[in-house]
């Protein structure tokens, strides 16, 4: 064994019996991971001050650096959320059905922890904790890897986490972190079947691409949103133009904001020149088809390219289609499988695209932006998944248990 | 785009007209499937015979011959499995849950089709079939690639389903067979993210663990099931050798069949006699732990290596452990998370098993045998998944979906 894997048998071992404790006991653990974290903020914040040190040192920008910045503040808000994971129901343990078959045993379908979770995560160490005690409420033992940036911060606050488990009385395996962050290692997390049971990156497209090229442990892939926005010929316009304004520009750098507009051919000349010129005067640069260019000159070209690019940035792709056929086929070619959303009065026209559309989640007269755990009223989230299985879009509580068939007999033979 | 590409282009895009099917029109081909495969039996017979041709050339072993043989009554059974299937309820459709949020969206939980399976298996013609309609039910499209020893029987099974479906007015690439049983294929099938949802592998241990570690699409990992049964202290002892001759000697070449057998100490002296002779009455190799060989001098020895193995044999091994606790140890550390039995007449032990073994299928007092998507009364079964994500278990049609959101709003922005 080496250190890895004895720090992932380790977490094994805990997953067992983390998967016996009470609520109570998850709850005081949390509790006390709630409190450490403020009363030995001095000694996190000093490790985080190495982290930036070296990150002024290499020249990382500053968006960057303020993603890995804690202050007094910030641990403080990521307590309060550890505070608000204790008071959340408990996923585990209840029965989700339970029938009696003709000879008479009788089978049920038990929510039951999964086990080991991976996080693999880049630059924020917010993630450390946010991650670390969904897994913990759900009765997950956790392995976390986030990146080289952050790895002081990292340490500091997983140091506090299983000192206060401990303190609780449970095994501080619970939470483990790799302090080596070299990709080798990182490669070997991937592979570590037998224990790690599912594997959730957590980060850009390319880290994203290396843990679905790599890992041969189950993996759950979250976050790149390709989405639109499309306004049907029947809308109401000030509807339309609100909806996609929020879409793209409340927050352009999430997955959930929209990147491509399409508008039906129907209201081009009408709608294509008031949206041009609201997302401008909200500094968007908009990309635009060829009838869109000739409804605005000014607008630059969106080439084959531009409509496969999450932008996550101030601009937007704009083309005018035939009509919500052609809607619908230019999304289920280009989008992410993330957040779509139809503006339109027409009943008919809202249901096909609800129907048509291959997406995590479709809305209806509503901005894409509503993609996230806790807008759809779960409490929490581990991330959002765009792959099919297991889970898809916004990952809760329970989105961290698998089921176990409890089977009750009285000497059945086949 | 190559020959593979552009098959799974073709899935692809009959996915998306099959997601719109009615159920009526699903049924319809259904049953054109299996009037098909019945009319046109002696071509199918004629393609068969070609692969056993090839199989007896090359020395293949009666088993395997077996396995790969189809009869007129073969087909029969077939073709009945088709219109059970068509007999099933729908899947897809059912809205699971909605609920509206404060700001007044209706945020709804739908059930969908995941979209393009690929099944990739060995060589049992049956499962061309049964794969596949299971897929149509379910309103998947699928992709197949079965072993080379069977491809003349694939292919004729294939275009007969084709036709068929053709017929019945859907588009027929929703049943794609890959003709190229090359390695470099199969891998390559395995790496077609953006085209294949889920992959299944469907065979043995080495198959499984080449899709493991090939692939970069998400796989459901089934079968291998090295299963236990425990023989409390306090058991009725003759349902404890009934259901460990069963588990064992049902059906020992499946994966639900038990592999060891382990034994409370308190009642070894007596109960491993007694159910070492009924093992070996039943042609079963017993391999057992020291205990067990000073109380039966014959039986062989069980080496670490041996608590690994799923024997699918008549052999199994024997361990006396202390009680209990011993037990669930062992079962954790040694199975594959597939199906456990306990025997006790002790309520709390019954409990403590079903609560702290890990396993897909967790039993009291009853056959590991039992684990099975007919025997659970799901009507039909693709597989018995041994991971955590997704599915655990048995997999019906309900586990040949996913979730898609359904938001409703009226102008909601963020």
């Amino acid at each position: 064994m080496n250190m890895l894997t004895e720090l992932a048998d380790g977490a094994r071992k805990a997953s067992f019996t983390l998967a016996g404790a009470s609520i109570q006991q998850k709850n005081d653990a949390l509790c006390a991971i709630a409190n450490a974290l403020k009363q030995r903020s001095d000694e996190i914040l000093a490790a985080n001050a190495m982290d930036l040190a070296e990150a002024k040192k290499r020249g990382i920008k500053d968006a960057m650096q303020d993603r890995l910045t804690l202050t007094k503040d910030r641990i403080g808000a990521i307590a309060e959320g550890v505070l608000q994971v204790a008071a959340l129901p408990d996923p585990v343990g209840e029965v989700i059905a339970m029938w009696k078959r003709p000879n008479g045993l009788t089978v049920g379908q038990k929510r039951v922890p999964i086990g080991v979770i991976g996080i693999i995560y880049e630059a924020r160490p917010n993630v450390t904790v946010d991650a670390a005690v969904l897994c913990l409420k759900s009765s997950n033992a956790v392995i976390l890897r986030g990146g080289s940036e952050a790895i002081h911060s990292n340490k500091a606050l997983a140091g506090v986490m299983r000192d206060a488990i401990a303190s609780a009385g449970l095994d501080s395996d619970c939470i483990c972190l790799i302090e080596d962050t070299s990709r080798e290692t990182a490669k070997e997390m991937m592979r570590l079947n037998g224990y790690i049971d599912v594997l959730i990156p957590r980060g850009g497209a390319g880290l994203i691409k290396t843990v679905l090229e790599n890992a041969s442990v189950p993996v759950i892939e979250t976050g790149t949103g390709n989405c639109h926005v499309y306004v049907d010929g029947e809308c109401d316009f000030d509807m339309a133009e609100a909806i996609t304004v929020n879409a793209k520009v409340s927050r352009p750098s999430v997955c959930n904001a929209a990147e491509t507009l399409l508008v039906d051919a129907a209201i081009a000349s009408e709608f294509v020149p008031r949206i041009v010129a609201a997302l401008q005067k909200n500094k968007v640069e908009v990309r635009g088809c060829e009838r869109t260019k000739q409804l605005c000159p000014t607008v630059a070209t969106a080439c084959e390219e531009d409509y496969y690019t999450e932008y996550n940035d101030y601009i937007m792709a704009l083309k005018v289609v035939a009509g919500i056929d052609e809607a619908i086929t230019h999304i289920n070619k280009y989008n992410t499988k993330h957040s779509e959303a139809i503006v339109t009065t027409n009943y008919a026209k809202a249901q096909k695209f609800l129907q048509e559309v291959d997406a995590a989640a479709v809305y209806v007269n509503a901005s894409t932006r509503f993609t996230d755990g806790y807008e759809f009223g779960f409490g929490a989230e581990i991330g959002i998944s765009t792959q099919k299985i297991h889970a898809r879009g916004p990952m809760g509580l329970k989105e961290l248990t698998t089921i176990k068939y409890i089977i009750y007999g009285n000497g059945q033979i086949r």
